[in-house]
Parts: structure tokens; C-alpha cells; sequence
């Protein structure tokens, strides 16, 4: 039933849905912009897209599922530009990693019976490094797929059924959705995906400056290393949005973890570091 | 040369080396001696060993080369009994994770020409769990061996080929063995292996407290979180012995994560957040 889905923005996620909805069998018209020529002709000849738009406003209007892939704050520009282009046969939907600013701009902008849907949504999903280069059919396998949808939206039957079968696709890809309430989701995600991220970012800036100069010694790390700075590779320009967007959570999330070093820096000789491991090995078990 | 190893600590290392000897075709005999006889049952019928000692004194009496792999405290309480029933015709090695306590000992107790011969190693290797069972012939394949041997070291002519046959088959099994001084070798480890671990079991206890009843929704972390707190499950029994023996040095690198961490929370919206990704970008450039 969906037939025609622009992408807008073909970076690693965007074009990883296009690679994702083909392997999926997807038989429709993907149409496929991107702020650099580059990344839409490097979508457009792995096969994720049939065709790159030169208007992305253009391309929205002529399909019924508008996919964002760009920065939260890109995301939140083209949202108010399409509801002004958009109507109750459209629906569109993102892959921003906050939702406190996407679904209060979702709930200003559509969601009424005249205007286009909008489902906030989040793949859990991503490499280290960006670009379409990179991009696979495979990234959302396994992922979960959080859905921020407000419980007061007011659709069209129309745009309501465009939901309906996208909410079909992100499963037939091979991801998890799973619904989340909008308030609890920017905290949550502080916990669990930003601060890990912040985490790597401070751990390897130190160990730059530690250890950078003598890059033969980096080795001695290993895995343990390897693994626990990989997330430092990171773009700036990914996490600028996140940063902007989620500040309190992710200072909240930081500063407790601040909190638990000191502690366990205190704790080295007592028996507090058997209960800090054991807190530890708990949350291992259970994942 | 070497023709009779003893593997004293049949746990995933002593096991592992015994599967990489082998594996490198060592043809030589390997005796096993483990605290529980359960980890020397299952280091016998993986082939890591060929037979089990009963008495470990005995064993490394009659062997050319004993290996400690076992805890550093164990290995300080073994290098005490051995080095009053082995002589020239001997050496040791260890595989212990802090190195101050050991090379002290060795310059103590081993080293001269009528003693052992005692070469202090450590190999960067190992899993987030332990035991024969998960043991690998390709554990140290890739990976760093150091040894921080004693300049000063006045060995006899058949323990120090001895020396030099060990370090033969360190490489044989796929490790790069690196020299490092003794001093340094403490403070470098706590960079780049301890913190990484005392970080991964801070922030998988913070987030056992934070999310450990929402098991459903760790899902949502995916690969990063996963790969953030696999260390989570590595066992105290494990890292007392570390956190006991290299205390100030890994202390200094807790102390210099928190402030990092600190820094970065004031800098959420500072374009000092861009110099932070960037000098973690370069770490990772360069690994």
C-alpha cells in the first residue's frame, strides 16, 4: 500500500532504510535527497534509491512517506517547511536520537485530520563513522525501533493507514519497535546510548593525551581498549544536535557517573568494590 | 629445547597457553596443577595438559619452565615456595596484571646465578569471564605480551636460554612480545587496561541501578552498550588483586576521568565539546 517513500537525507541511516526496504522486498519508488550530491549519488549506486530529487519539498509532496535522516536540528527545519506543503494523504517520520523538540514540533505542526502524520521515530541503530559509504541492509536487524507517537494525534483515516504500514516495514527490516512514552524517552536514551557515548568520547580525549604520543604502547590495550574507545571515532557533528537537545539528561546521567567513579576510586582496598562488581555483573546477566 | 613445562593455574590463561603450545606444535611435555581439580579436569580433556600434578612444588621441580597463571597475590605466594626448591636448571614466568609487587619479588628471591631464572610477563589477553572452559588456543593471537624483565638480572647459561626459549614460543603462538621498564609498566597498564575496566564496571553498576529493572529496554542501547559494559561482567576475584596492587596509579587515572567527565558536562553547549570529539577522534585515528 505504501508506494512511494522519499528519503531525505541519505547518510549512513537513510541509505541503510533504502538497502533495508529493498532486501525486504519493497517494490515502490524510493526518491532520494541529500544536502551533498556525493551522498545521494553514493545512495543512488548501491541501489538504496531509484532516483535523486533536486527539490526535497518536491519530492515530499509527490510521495506518501517522507523519511527524515538528518540532525535533529535539520529534522526540526524540514518539518516546518513540509507541513506547509503536506496534506492528510502524507505521512512522515524521522530517525532523531531526541524526541522532546521532534514530537512538540509533531504536535504543533501535524497530526490533525487535515494536515500529514507525523510518527517520531528512533532506530537504535549506527555506526561510529557516517556517510552512505558505509550504509547496510543489515543495520536494524535485532535493533530496536522506538516509536515516541502521540496518544492525541487526530488523522486522517488515510495518513492513519501510512503509519500503519510503515510501523510493517520497520518489522519486515528486521527491527524491534517498541513504544515509548514521549517524556520518558529522552531520559531513558540519556542512560543508556548517550552516556555511553560520552563516556568514550572523555576515555579516549584522555587517553590521547596520556598514551597518544606513544601509539606502539596503544596496542597494549587490546580488545578491552579497542572496544571501549570505538565509540570515540564519533563525529562532532552527530552529537552537536544530542548535546543541544538533551542537555539536562545527559549532565544528569554524566554527573551520576562522576559520582560512582569517585566512589569507586575511594572503594579500590574495600570491600565496597566486591558490591560495585557485583552491581556490575548483575546488569550483565540480565541483558 | 624446552621439554617439560609446568602450568601452575589451569584457569583461562594457563589453559588457553597450553592450547596455543600445542597448537604451535610444541612436542614437549605440559604438567597441570589447579587449586580446584575441576579447572585441571577440563584443562586434561581439552588437551591443554597431559597430565595433572598433585603436588604443584613437585611439578615445577620437574619441569624446565613453570608458568604462574594464577592471581597475583597467589603468584607472590608461589614465587616465595618456589624459589626455595628450584635452581639454576629452572625458570619462571608469570602472567600477572600489576607488576611492581612480582619484579620486586624476583629481583628478591630469583636472578642470580644460582637461583631461577624469574621473567616477569604479562599478556594482554583475556575474556570478561574465566575458566578452562572458555579457553583458546588463538586467545593471544595479535596480542601484546610484555615483559618487564631485570636489567640486572645474573642468571646462569642454561636458565637464561631458557629465558630466551620462552620468549621463542611466546612469539610461536602469536604474540608480540614488547620489553618495557619495569616502573613505567604500572603506570601505562592503568591507562589503558585498568581504567577501561573500572569505567565499564562503574557505569554497568550506575545503569543496573538506573535501568536493571526495565530489562526489556537495555535492548535499546544496542551494540554501544553492549560493547560499554561487557567488562561489567569480569569478576571481583579477578580485580581485587589489581586494585590492591597498582591502588595510586589507578586511582590517578579515575581521578583524571572524573575531571574529564566533569569538563564535558560544563561543555555540553560549549564549542569546547567540538575539541573534546576531535582530540577523541585522533586516539582513534591513530590506533
Amino acid at each position: 500500500m505504501i508506494e512511494r517513500i522519499a528519503i531525505l537525507g541519505t547518510g549512513l541511516l537513510g541509505t541503510s532504510v533504502g538497502l533495508a526496504l529493498r532486501a525486504a522486498s519493497f517494490r515502490g519508488a524510493i526518491v532520494g535527497w541529500n544536502r551533498s550530491p556525493e551522498g545521494a549519488q553514493a545512495a543512488l549506486s548501491m541501489g538504496a534509491i531509484d532516483s535523486i530529487a533536486s527539490d526535497p519539498l518536491q519530492a515530499a509532496r509527490e510521495s506518501q512517506v517522507v523519511l527524515l535522516a538528518v540532525p535533529i536540528y535539520a529534522t526540526l527545519d524540514f518539518m516546518e517547511q513540509l507541513s506547509g506543503v503536506l496534506g492528510c494523504e502524507h505521512m512522515v517520520t524521522d530517525v532523531g536520537s531526541t524526541k522532546g523538540k521532534i514530537c512538540e514540533a509533531a504536535s504543533r505542526l501535524f497530526n490533525t485530520p487535515e494536515r500529514a502524520a507525523f510518527l517520531p521515530g528512533h532506530p537504535m541503530a549506527g555506526k561510529e563513522r557516517g556517510g552512505a559509504e558505509l550504509a547496510d541492509a543489515n543495520l536494524f536487524r535485532g535493533a530496536v525501533w522506538l516509536f515516541t507517537d502521540d496518544p492525541a494525534a487526530q488523522r486522517s483515516p488515510h495518513s492513519a493507514a501510512l503509519v500503519k504500514g510503515w510501523r510493517e516495514w520497520v518489522v519486515a527490516i528486521g527491527s524491534k519497535p517498541i513504544d515509548l512514552d514521549r517524556a520518558r524517552h529522552d531520559d531513558l536514551v540519556a542512560w543508556v546510548s548517550h552516556l555511553p557515548q560520552f563516556v568514550a568520547t572523555a576515555l579516549s580525549a584522555l587517553l590521547e593525551e596520556e598514551v597518544g604520543a606513544l601509539p606502539e604502547l596503544k596496542d597494549v590495550g587490546g580488545r578491552a581498549l579497542r572496544e571501549m574507545t570505538r565509540l570515540g571515532a564519533s563525529p562532532y557533528s552527530m552529537w552537536r544536535d544530542i548535546a543541544y537537545t538533551n542537555t539536562e539528561a545527559v549532565a544528569a546521567a554524566l554527573n551520576a557517573l562522576e559520582q560512582r567513579l569517585a566512589h569507586l576510586r575511594e572503594n579500590l582496598r574495600t570491600p565496597e568494590l566486591r558490591d560495585e562488581f557485583e552491581r556490575a555483573n548483575r546488569f550483565r546477566r540480565e541483558q
